[in-house]
Parts: structure tokens; C-alpha cells; sequence
């Protein structure tokens, strides 16, 4: 199959699953045993707590591992819950499921929450964000990039905004990181969330930067690991394979970027040819995000997977995280697109490295769809 | 180093390693996603979860992954707690610290929550477990097997107490999974916990069963993954390998048992040399459970397992994942030990395959180090 899915998930790096595999044999003690093998394993976890940090430009004492990303976001929403004052959230409506469950579930407990729409650009509304701040607002939750269809916020802009304010902001990074420079943003949050699967490392693990000056009690009080946050036998081997996968990313980045910037203009070049079949969802053709929303006229977004996936392409119609909103994607919802419009939407999304014959053999496939559906 | 640890982790077992590294190259997308990549990932992952069922003696629909041993009990009791009625609980006070923190929590919200010691033996004292239950009692959480003695708790007896009582309860079987045969006990729980580095499977990996027919709120509504028990991208390599290795212990339960008992018996005939320095923690010389807990009269633990360490063995004070009672095992505290006594104890857990010379080597050197002291 040609997978257009990387957004949802990537497979693993082959230096990665070798890290992985190195590290299962050789690091396998428990990185909180005492004894040499413990140690070890604890040396080699705070090894790439280092090199982590320094990828994201954050002290190290900031950054813990988590399961992944849904984890990370959780435990920084509380954790700024609890440092911050006020009992009020203002969340863009734009949020992966991740954040948009927990600021439901904060909701649900009292906390009072106000959600922002996005623009047609699919940039979250700054005026209305602005708006909804509160003197008893407690932190803003904006994303970095959005995963259905790549656009990417202007989180300088908002942390402006919050810190004038007084507010605490929480950026979920788990579609930028390793795509963009998260270096460029962190100085601004008080907290981001990352995962691994989607940077080529392995399932299953994630991390969190949550600003080490700010008191918070962990989400649950007593564990030792992790400082304290996130309780459990640390995922070592994997954290390790992480490392590895995430720093190649990072280390080949604008080289990434250009890269998909040519892969992008080979992918519209060519559909253009059904220009009037189709309308790109946000703004994503101007920037370097591998991931592409479109809403494609007369077809189901649901169908034309289907046939794609008949022809051996594989893409999707949305984070495969969602379930709210009758199964529309919750970024068209929030860009105000129509229920009958939003069912017409798909999303691609391709690897920095992809060969180019195949985004021209698979825009070529989905150009002439369209172009049949029109005439 | 000879390691005497894997009652806080193991290594990697190969075949489940194979396991990891084939299913992360075949088996990467989504799990959730639609295309034939997401369908392939998913049909393995419910393949492993009718395996995981079927050793564990319950219905599959019953069965959540999750990201560890930890994660599940937090699931497990707050699934109890919303599905049974009443705010008060009763748990054993020789818990792992992953489900004393979560009552804990539970208890800083509101929840009652009535501690039960245990006996000499290190089984949970079945009198006061009866007392302490009341009108209004939710649920009963008592581990299967004691990670820091070996002890293993009557749960059978437990569950027609709580059964005629109304009271869910919920068992903590990460220690006996895969030491013990679980589907004798999992038709008397309502829920139930395991993981997957504590027998030889990937580190980040565990499951949860939740009787299917109870019902209940998830802790955070909103998610797709594992019925929507669990969010986030599902680990489906990482569950392969736990399944592979879960296989292989489960399939040779007897055999393992067999040897345990011999390893047991070489390891306790050795340090009979030295009878009077050191006592026995709880009951575990008559169990097939590859842990035991001593203490060591006139030693300091901290200091015999680093002077072990020293040597080439590894061996621990107890769990990795505790930090309460000031560094005394709350096994130990809940069995009455004094702090003073508390401090000589040492955990030696092995492996069922384990060489009988490093059992014998181990087991001499230690019973020296006691001759030398007591003479």
C-alpha cells in the first residue's frame, strides 16, 4: 500500500527499532533499582532527558516521559490547572480529542470552559480569543499545528496575549514536533506535550515539558518515577529508540522542509488539473506541514478512501482519535464548514522523504476522480 | 552482573523482541484507521486480545491494553468505583503503591478508605477485611501476589465475602501473571490488572479486565481507542510482544513452578548455614513464587545490596515503585514489622529458568556474609 496516513501514525525508524533493540537487551533494568543495572538503565533515561530538552530548548528538570501524547496533554492540563489560579479554560475548538476530552471531562467537574472557533485559514480566532480571556482564566490550550489538515498556529501571538494576561498556555506540539522548530515556540509556553510515533519512534511513548518553576501537585500524589508526575515503570528501551528517532528528525529538519515544500508543489501542480472539483481545507499549501485537508465536491470523503484504498492508497478522513460530532472532523466544525460540506473531506499526509513518483501517481489517481466526478 | 531483580522488571524476552520488531515493520499504522494498513494493525490487536483473554480465563470484551501495570489499577478502580455504589473503600494495606496512591487520591476527594493489615504470613487479615466492610462499601482492592514477600492472597475466599456483601472487587495480579494460573481466580474478581515487562514482555505495555457487564463511566468520556477505556494510539507492536511472552509463560506455567520450587529449596538449604541471622518474611518459602523477602538481622539492607551489588548481584530493598513510610516497605509496615526491623530487609527475586549455580554462588556468598556478622 502507498501510505498517506503518516499523521495518524508513522512506522518506526530502522535506527530507532535498533536503539530499541539494543536497549531491551542492555538497559532493561528498572531505572529506579539501586544496583548497577538500575543504575544503568537510570543513567541512560536521564541521558535522554538531556538530549530531549535540548531538542525542544528547555531545562531538562521540565521534561518528563509520558505513554504518549494523550497522556502528555492530560498531565499538563492539570498541571497548569493546578499552578495557575481560576477556574475558567479557554480551549480552541480546533483541539486534537486529547485535549478537547479532558477540558470536557474539567467541564463536567466545574471548571467553566470557552471554546474558540478558528478562522477559514484554519488560525484560531485571536480576536475572539482575546475576548474570552477572564480575570479567573486560568490557561489557554492552542495547538501548534493542526493535525487535520496543517496549519499552524501563531503561538507567539497568544502567549503574548497570555502573559499580559496573567494566564497560563499549553501548546499540544504532537503534530510540529520533528517538523517544525520547537525550539521557536517553547520560550513562550508554560507547557507542551510530543509523542513519539509520530517522529518514526515507537508506540507507546511521549513526553511533556511543563515549566520546572511553577508548583503543581502530580494528577496522582505518591509515585516516585518521573519526579513525581507520571507513575509506572519507565519505558526505557523505548524512550531510548525515541531519543534516536526524534534527534533525526530534528537534525534534518529544513532539509525535511524543503524537501516537503517541493513534494507539495508536485501534489497541487498536478491536481490543479481538477481545479474546479475540489477546495484546499486551511492553508497548509504555503507551509511546510506534510499533511493536506481538501474538501473534494460530489464525493464522499468516506467513499473516496474506500476506492483509494481499493487502489492501494492509503489516507484518511481525519484524526483517527475522534469520535465527537457525528464523525465530522472537529477542525472543520470548528472553522464553521457545514456537516454536508465537512463529509466531503479527506486528509493526506506524507513523510518528508517520500518518493516523488509516488505523490505524482496518487495526485495523478485522485485528479482524475475528481475530473470524471465533474464532467 | 547476576541479576535478582525481576520482580521489579525483567529483560525482554527474544521471541517476544522478534515479535516487536516484525509487527512494528508490518503491523505500524492506526490501529483505528480505515484504510488496509489500520485494518491489518487492528485485526492483530484483536487477535491478542482473544489470546489475553483466553489465558486469563475472561471475555475478551472485557480486556483493555493499556500502558502498564499502573495505569490499569488507576482504570480498574475508578471503573469499581463508578460502577458500584457507595463512597467507602476497603483495600489491603500491603498494595503495590500504583493503587494505594489512586485510593489515596480517592480518599483526598471524599472517598472513606479502611486499611487492612495483613498477617505474619503476609496474608491479608481476613477478620478485619469482614469487619471493615460496610452498607456503603464500593469496593475491595487486594493483589494477587505480594511483590515484596511473595505471599499470595486468597482471593477466592475474598470474593465470597465481597459477593456477599454487594462489594466489587478489583485484584492487582502484575506479580502473579504469569507465576500463577489466572483464570482460577478471574471468575471471582470484578476487575483485574496485569503487565507486561513482568514477564518478559515489553516495558510500556499492560492490560486491564473489567467484568463486561459492569457499567461505567470511562475516567475520561470522549475516547475512541479500547472501547473508549483508554486513549491514545494504540501500542499494537508492544501488545504483540506482551502477548508472545505472556504466551510462553502461561503455556509453561507447570514446568516453571516445578523448577521454582527447586531453585527454592537449593537457595533456603544454602542459607540454612547461617539459620540465625536471618528470618524469613512472610510465607513464601512454600510457594512457587520466585521472591523472597528476609530480613537480615544485624544488616543494614541498603547496605548488603549495595555490598551484593558490589559483587556482581543484584537485588533490591524492595520495590523500585514506593516511597512512603520513609523507605520501608509497606508490606512490612502493614505486617506490623518495626521501622527498626523494617531496615534489614532484602528482596531476592529470580527467574524460573535461572541457572542452579548462580542460585547456589548467590546463596553462599550471602549466607557467608550473615556466618561472618552473627560470629
Amino acid at each position: 500500500m502507498m501510505y498517506f496516513d503518516y499523521a495518524a501514525t508513522c512506522p518506526i525508524d530502522d535506527e530507532a527499532l535498533e536503539a530499541y533493540v539494543q536497549a531491551s537487551k542492555e538497559y532493561y533494568a528498572n531505572s529506579h533499582s539501586l544496583h548497577d543495572e538500575g543504575t544503568k538503565a537510570g543513567n541512560l533515561l536521564e541521558h535522554c532527558r538531556t538530549e530531549l530538552a535540548t531538542v525542544l530548548g528547555v531545562e531538562m528538570k521540565g521534561v518528563y516521559f509520558t505513554s504518549g501524547g494523550t497522556e502528555s496533554n492530560e498531565i499538563a492540563l492539570h498541571a497548569l490547572v493546578e499552578a495557575g489560579e481560576g477556574r475558567h479554560l479557554v480551549i480552541s475548538e480546533a483541539e486534537h480529542s486529547s485535549v478537547y476530552n479532558v477540558a470536557s471531562k474539567l467541564q463536567s467537574e466545574g471548571y467553566d470552559v470557552s471554546w474558540v472557533p478558528v478562522s477559514s485559514k484554519g488560525e484560531v480566532d485571536m480576536a475572539r480569543l482575546q475576548e474570552e480571556i477572564r480575570k479567573d482564566t486560568v490557561l489557554v490550550s492552542v495547538q501548534h499545528v493542526n493535525s487535520d489538515i496543517g496549519t499552524i498556529q501563531p503561538l507567539r501571538e497568544i502567549s503574548q496575549l497570555c502573559r499580559k494576561e496573567n494566564v497560563l498556555f499549553h501548546s499540544d506540539c504532537v503534530q510540529s514536533f520533528g517538523k517544525l522548530d520547537i525550539k521557536e515556540v517553547s520560550p513562550f509556553v508554560d507547557s507542551l506535550s510530543i509523542s513519539s510515533h509520530k517522529v518514526y519512534g515507537p508506540k507507546g511513548v511521549g513526553a511533556v515539558y511543563i515549566r520546572p518553576d511553577l508548583p503543581f501537585a502530580p494528577r496522582i500524589p505518591g509515585g516516585t518515577h518521573e519526579g513525581g508526575v507520571r507513575a509506572g515503570t519507565v519505558n526505557v528501551p523505548g524512550i531510548a529508540a525515541f531519543i534516536v528517532a526524534a534527534g533525526k528528525m530534528v537534525h534534518r529538519l529544513q532539509e525535511n522542509q524543503q524537501r516537503i515544500l517541493l513534494l507539495k508543489e508536485k501534489f497541487f501542480r498536478r491536481i490543479e488539473l481538477s481545479r474546479n472539483g475540489w477546495s484546499l481545507v486551511g492553508d497548509s499549501k504555503v507551509n511546510t506541514i506534510p499533511i493536506i485537508g481538501l474538501c473534494v465536491h460530489d464525493f464522499e470523503g468516506q467513499w473516496l478512501m474506500l476506492e483509494g484504498n481499493r487502489k492501494g492508497y492509503g489516507f484518511s478522513t481525519g484524526s483517527a482519535c475522534q469520535s465527537r460530532s457525528e464523525g465530522t472532523s472537529t477542525t472543520l466544525h470548528a472553522m464553521g464548514i457545514t456537516k454536508e460540506q465537512a463529509r466531503t473531506f479527506i486528509r493526506i499526509s506524507f513523510r518528508h522523504d517520500q518518493q516523488e513518483a509516488d505523490i505524482l501517481k496518487f495526485s495523478g489517481w485522485l485528479s482524475n476522480m475528481i475530473a470524471e466526478k465533474s464532467t
